[in-house]
């Protein structure tokens, strides 16, 4: 069992996620991204794929061509753990994007 | 503009796909599978990423750990095509599972 993530990170997640948004019906942190083909998405999914082993900590995604959704949720937690804001922070060092 | 699937190819999907159903809601096949674990998901769908940049058709597909869920449908054609039908076959000659 893995705790949930507490209080105060949970408070500071607009913060140092702004590129990720809370999904909708589930506590969980989600990211949209776009490329410009479906080999740039499949590129960035390979890298996302070696991290998730890396970390033992997997995505929920999807792909639609140039389109790429990454869902992050702790099954063991319940919910968002410490273990999903460090993903989402090591997809970020991959692709920055533009904090919009 | 692709020709959308005439009725009687459309007639033998049951027979032609057997692995594949009609998406609910869309003019869609789709396939689910399950792997032994995230390295021999990722595996099936990096040979799946070279088949859809290869027939230049791609799949909405989704990922969590060991499963998959493919669906193909032919944005260019309003809904199911031929395309979907090779990609499908394409698809099954990699992962020919079980009829049940």
């Amino acid at each position: 069992m893995i705790r949930p993530l507490d209080a105060q990170s949970r408070a500071e997640l607009p913060r140092t996620l702004p590129l990720w948004s809370l999904a909708e019906g589930r506590d969980a942190i989600i990211r949209r991204f776009r490329f410009a083909d479906f080999s740039a998405a499949w590129g960035f999914m390979g890298r996302v794929a070696l991290l998730a082993e890396k970390l033992d900590h997997h995505p929920e995604w999807s792909n639609t061509w140039n389109r790429v959704e990454i869902l992050l949720t702790t099954h063991d937690a319940g919910g968002l753990s410490a273990r999903d804001v460090a993903m989402a922070q090591a997809i970020d060092a991959i692709e920055p994007g533009r904090i919009v």
